[in-house]
């Protein structure tokens, strides 16, 4: 095992660009999360234990201080694994299911949240257009609890998305109460602004019923009433 | 207007206290949000704006660097209240809504965004059981998005819960299908544990239907989908 504690290690520079830029190689934290990973399919260019934990069988160990650099929370438990960066999924492969997009969510947190509704909610993907955070940044990946793992992904542009074929809505602040259970795509704005207006020109509104007393709905919120009554539909 | 620019100035020193404990005082956030606070009938202690930003009415200013020591956002748009922290408000008093229960919800994000959701979907107030993130913080107040201003809180013991002599219901992983529209009280537990074992034992369980692809949903997903059924079902 190759122990490392010098900041100016290749391997700890190549993890933290990883994990700040995420953009060609990306990390995954903890023991569970690196596991179930390889589990699936995905090859660690390298898995990193913690210098002295011992038994990980990891090829590589960081200090502890290096490991306390790389982590904004407590969750790595020691472990970190490099991927590389998964390439765009079909997200369009089931039409007996909704197709998620997401237009411009720019919180990482509400990307990953949105991940695990569609796994729990058994969408066909999650289509990213312009303007959305990075599904792999470690802070979506954290709020996807796993999913991230088994929700095909991709990044898309407006035309792809229209050129899917399917009937497009989008949940606006009226519209349509009932969404469809299949065979569409769903597309959620950002909180500020809703969708784009070529989203808006294409598609149907779909409304999730509210009181009144508040303006909105956080967008998370939104997808989880909307991808649940869908999957109930269809069940 | 009284200028301050000092950080061992009383204003600003009783004005951190309150962001960063929010026990007998709390700090709400920007022009619009003080406001709304003042219009809904909450007596600012003080109002402080930007030293220079002029025409605001405030009667005291901080210099843009202690507001930028007070803010970790850029939502404070130079408006900062002062307020004393509201009492206990009567969370039961709506017989024809939901009393919404959190016990142990630890995460400011998911107790204001879930006072939120009480908000958009009508329930008669949010009970917090002990363990719960406070509700007057900055984190909770912000997801909140004002809907702190409208919404009953009050932090209650499981033994005050109990005695509020209505039907117990609380969220789990398996249980019944369909939450009650009025007159229930509906717990919701934190995200590794569930509820505590008292209202497990005096309460039925609620499930949300999931794929089986998720160990369990978000707190908030799963309020905002049981919230938004039990408002559908009255409407």
């Amino acid at each position: 095992m190759k122990s490392i504690a010098s900041r100016q290690n290749p391997w700890f520079k190549r993890v933290r660009e990883a994990i700040r830029e995420h953009a060609e190689e990306i990390v995954l934290e903890g023991p569970k999360m690196v596991a179930d990973a390889v589990a699936a399919g995905w090859e660690p260019i390298a898995v990193i234990g913690a210098q002295g934990a011992g038994g990980g069988g990891q090829e590589i160990a960081f200090s502890q201080e290096l490991l306390d650099a790389l982590s904004d929370t407590k969750t790595s438990q020691g472990v970190l694994g490099l991927f590389h960066r998964p390439r765009n999924a079909d997200v369009f492969a089931r039409r007996e299911a909704l197709v998620v997009a997401l237009d411009s969510v720019q919180d990482p947190g509400n990307v990953g949240t949105i991940v695990r509704l569609a796994a729990a909610f058994d969408a066909s993907g999650v289509a990213l257009l312009p303007g959305c955070a990075d599904p792999f940044s470690p802070k979506a990946i954290r709020a996807s609890v796993g999913a991230i793992l088994s929700v095909p992904v991709a990044r898309v542009t407006h035309e792809e998305l229209l050129g899917a074929a399917r009937p497009l809505l989008y949940a606006d602040g009226a519209g349509e109460a009932v969404p469809p259970a299949r065979n569409a795509v769903l597309v959620f704005g950002s909180e500020g602004s809703g969708v784009s207006e070529v989203i808006r020109s294409q598609g149907r509104a779909i409304a999730v019923a509210t009181s009144g007393r508040v303006e909105s709905l956080n967008v998370a919120a939104s997808a989880a009433i909307l991808l649940w009554q869908a999957f109930a539909a269809r069940h």
